[in-house]
């Protein structure tokens, strides 16, 4: 029902909108940094699981330390990348810097790593804010992965919609979540600090012997999940040309506004839970505790979880700003199919939409939407991503020697080297969590890629005129070849009657062929076909099992053994309907498609389909 | 990877093998009675969910009363399906018999209510199966819903191969759950008469106050559980056409054999029931709490936990054989798509087990694989559809009054008033727990059918030729045509050539036409045509925006208007590449398909497609 489509994703752009459908600053922000600002709802609860069952209230003590390495790799990182953004200009970020840099297998890895986790920042989001929304409304517990579910399909109508509507669809929630967590901060310290409120004390919830000892491995595994606050730092500087004009200087203003705030709210929710112990859950996240302490069953506390929600669903849409804008430079290479290169209706490439939601989708239910499952297979190939890049443009400031080019290559070198220690820190603490999954998916994928690669370029290859030396291609295109027309019908009408009309254009040798599947229905279509007056001949076979195209197919093979030069053309014509409600589609045509995909085997064969348009 | 296909589906079979993919009663029971005997696995513990809560151990006391309401119903329900089985041996059921005796509407409730129940058979089965397996093994808990998925992506395939194959491939489970479940029976009965055994008293789990009384309306309520004991009995007498020769007494030999096991099975696992009290649970199934107090942990425990598991796979399995079968004969009638009517390449309906494998999946989603939530849902279809076919089969005898009229209408008459009460049963007591959607779905289901069949109506109605009379037609097939041609090219190769020979050779008035995306694409292709030679024109069109479908459609209608008188043929040749393997399909074509799409609207155009065959 086409008004079902209109009503939900709009009504067709015209190319020339596509100016008006970019970000500025404020908006750029809204949508792009959402998923750097929503980490702080998951990855300090992230750090605080990874420690409290081993070291108890210990715990506490470490998350400020982790919190401040975090931040630590933020800032340099997001200076790195504010130097990568203004030689970058055109997007493609990772892929686009290592490719250039250090050749096709790294920009390959640095691609296919950044694609992984645009679907993990989704899924992840997702599930967090499900989780988060589920600790306020406990009575949606047993429908989370349904709930999540719903959120993409809501994700994936606003994202069909265009970029700029998507970003007021959803544009303001950044900034009230920002808000909500500021409140939450200064509350959370002046309850302690000014009223003197005592937060309960809670039970050690240290599960092994020797909880008084905190060994590196644990340290750096905490790390590792805390990472993931950093995933989103690269959605900017993939999507630069998504910017208004100056592009670059507003992506460079949005990636420092987003380092900024990401440095406040992750440490502020740092001190809070050293502040406000917590007790590490499934059903209730440790936002969600903090939150009740301070606000208690107050209208704030509804407030902020329902703000987190919306921050981690436009997390979610971030990706699905980045997803496609990748998949659409890597098809322009010919490493994915050339349609994920070409913008639908609405603007948007909406072939990369439908396969991040389909991916995000099987995620979440595989893993159930649960935060801590999925976040074993998550930052890996933002990190693997964020080295690579880090690496080619190091090689890049070093031999290509810019103004600023000593101070640069000394920034983005220690920031590429702490990345991919950072990387290894990841895989090892979290090979057994899921991280065996990204490091086989990540060569599995590059292998397929490249394949398809191979496959463009062999096609080319075999269709090329380059051998002929274009020498007697002119007296072939002239050559005259004689073309036999066969008519397969489904009964007499009147696009049977226009078929022949076509046809008689067309050839001098014309056939029309019926495949009946009871005795009795021949005579009828003979009778039918006597009426007709024309000298076409019609051929009825007898098929008793149900099937149409075997005695089709077998009857076009003798036709052409027996009437046929070895250079002449058979044109089948095939009636097809057009019917107006695209849910009518399955009434129809099924034969014709299966007619075609039979015929497209065959050399010397001309599919010609005749379009019958139906009223209704 | 046709490899793949191959090696899960099989070779394509030829249509003279459909005799031979047939049941004798061994195998027929074997497949299509599985329904009616794995719901022991279910039904009573549904029975003991409703009671236990609201009178506690009391409930123990009317197990047994409600059992034996059930299989008196099994009983009369049988001998009526009997005699049905006798006057349509062609398949069909209740659709068929409410179809002829009753009318258009009844036998579109009838087959809606079928195939609702169809897919809830399906669902619930492998919901059960897999409840029952994670009692025996608790770790599985977490991927409940995944197991699920993964047993039916297993029936699919299975499914996918062929009826007979399919009965071989699970069929031996059926006998040796029959056997598993007697085993139990005896054990049981032996423990505890023989050897004197004790079980456990358990804590009263009633949480209601009044515990001691009973009122009706639960009673009914529980009944209304148990009946899904009782769906299965239909499959037998929709597949008769399944069975060798001779059908019809086969057929009848499996539905006695049928009765005679749910009776024992049924029957003795509600005495057990009452022998050994169990405590409802989600996590541990009524079965394998019995099993465990009889069996321990013993390896005879584990044993028959899988052959519950495999018998409820064989159930959903026999609404694999009824659906798609159900489907055909009402495609037949052109209230479905025809291609429900037509048989894959294993001569099975695929088209009705993809559509029935991806409704129970939705289903298993939705309501997270839990047995109690679907079976809300559940049993409504088959008793609307047993009510009117034994309606249709009271009127048929009241008429034409075969021999032995008068006590065959007497049984139907009966069974057809008792299935109406335990109709209204049902969707009285369960209207709140899910029945509410199938009375919802039923109607709206036939409202969508009963438009399908309208819609072919119309058209049929569209192209007819009876208003011409047929006069006429002949000179109308031979007047003479124009035929104009245009060819839209990605670039200048082999299959550009071809393409212009043929055009040469169906018309002198021949053009083709490019898009370019970069102004200077247009001077590299306007360069590679001029080495051609040729005095086709072609023309460049520039798209900006990447998008290739707008600048083309509007090139064909000013073309249209300029050089074309109004019955003149614009054909458009397309280049298609077929590729052998199916994963490469997504690799070309795509354009292909959205001009084919645009141009299907259009009068006045022919669209024909030049295979090229890759090589790879």
């Amino acid at each position: 029902m086409p008004w079902i489509k209109r009503f939900l994703i709009g009504k067709p752009l015209k190319s020339a909108l596509l100016k008006h459908e970019k970000y500025n600053v404020f908006w750029g922000l809204s949508v792009l940094s959402c998923d750097a600002i929503s980490s702080v709802a998951y990855a300090g609860e992230q750090v605080l699981l990874v420690l409290a069952p081993a070291v108890g209230l210990l715990a506490y003590n470490y998350i400020l330390a982790i919190s401040g390495a975090i931040i630590g790799l933020l800032v340099l990182l997001t200076t790195s990348y504010r130097q990568m953004v203004e030689q970058y200009p055109s997007g493609g970020g990772a892929y686009a810097v290592a490719s250039d840099h250090l050749g096709t297998y790294a920009g390959l890895t640095a691609g296919v790593a950044l694609l992984l986790d645009y679907v993990l920042t989704v899924a992840v989001s997702v599930a967090s804010g499900v989780s988060n929304t589920i600790s306020a409304f406990p009575w949606l517990l047993p429908y989370r992965v349904i709930f999540s579910l719903a959120i993409l399909a809501f994700l994936y109508v606003g994202n069909l919609r265009g970029t700029r509507e998507s970003s007021h669809l959803f544009g303001l929630q950044a900034y009230i979540f920002i808000f909500s967590i500021l409140t939450m901060i200064i509350a959370g310290i002046v309850k302690i600090f000014w009223f003197g409120y005592q937060p309960a004390a809670i039970v050690p919830i240290c599960v092994k012997s020797g909880c008084e000892s905190v060994g590196i491995f644990l340290l750096l595994k905490a790390f590792a999940s805390g990472c993931t606050a950093l995933t989103g730092v690269e959605t900017v500087s993939n999507a630069v040309p998504n910017f208004k004009e100056p592009a670059v200087t507003n992506a460079r203003k949005t990636l420092s506004w987003l380092a900024f705030l990401v440095f406040i709210l992750f440490g502020g929710l740092a001190v809070l839970a050293k502040l406000y112990p917590v007790i590490p859950s499934e059903s209730v996240t440790m936002l969600a505790q903090i939150n009740a302490q301070i606000f208690g069953t107050s209208f704030m506390y509804y407030f902020i979880q329902i703000a987190t929600l919306l921050i981690l669903v436009m997390a979610a849409n971030s990706a699905y700003a980045g997803f496609p804008m990748l998949l659409s430079v890597m098809g322009r290479d010919g490493f994915v199919p050339r349609q994920f290169s070409k913008r639908g209706e609405r603007l948007t490439y909406s072939n990369g939409i439908t396969i991040l939601t389909i991916l995000a989708a099987v995620l979440l239910v595989i893993f159930d939407a649960s935060v801590t499952r999925l976040i074993g297979l998550y930052a890996i190939g933002v990190f693997t991503s964020f080295t690579l890049s880090q690496a080619g443009m190091f090689v890049y400031w070093l031999c290509s020697k810019p103004k600023g080019w000593l101070r640069r290559a000394i920034i983005t070198g220690i920031a590429g080297v702490i990345t991919c220690i950072t990387v290894i820190v990841i895989v090892l603490t979290k090979f057994t969590h899921g991280a065996w999954m990204v490091l086989l998916a990540i060569p599995l994928l590059m292998i397929m890629l490249l394949r398809i690669k191979q496959h463009y370029m062999r096609v080319a290859l075999q269709i090329t005129l380059e051998r002929h030396n274009f020498r007697g291609i002119k007296d072939f295109i002239e050559e005259k070849i004689t073309n036999h027309v066969i008519i397969p019908i489904s009964g007499v009408n009147e696009a049977t009657v226009r078929a022949l009309r076509y046809a008689r254009s067309i050839s001098s040798d014309v056939v029309a062929f019926h495949v009946v599947m009871e005795d009795e229905s021949a005579a009828k279509i003979n009778e039918q076909w006597r009426l007709l007056k024309t000298d076409i001949p019609l051929v009825v076979k007898y098929s008793p099992y149900r099937t149409i195209v075997d005695p089709f197919m077998d009857f076009v093979h003798s036709y052409y053994e027996k009437n046929c030069n070895p250079d002449d053309i058979i044109t089948i014509i095939l009636n097809q309907f057009y019917v107006k409600r695209p849910s009518h589609f399955f009434l129809h045509n099924q034969t014709t498609i299966w007619f075609a995909k039979e015929l497209l085997k065959e050399k010397n064969v001309v599919i010609a389909a005749l379009p019958t348009q139906l009223r209704d």
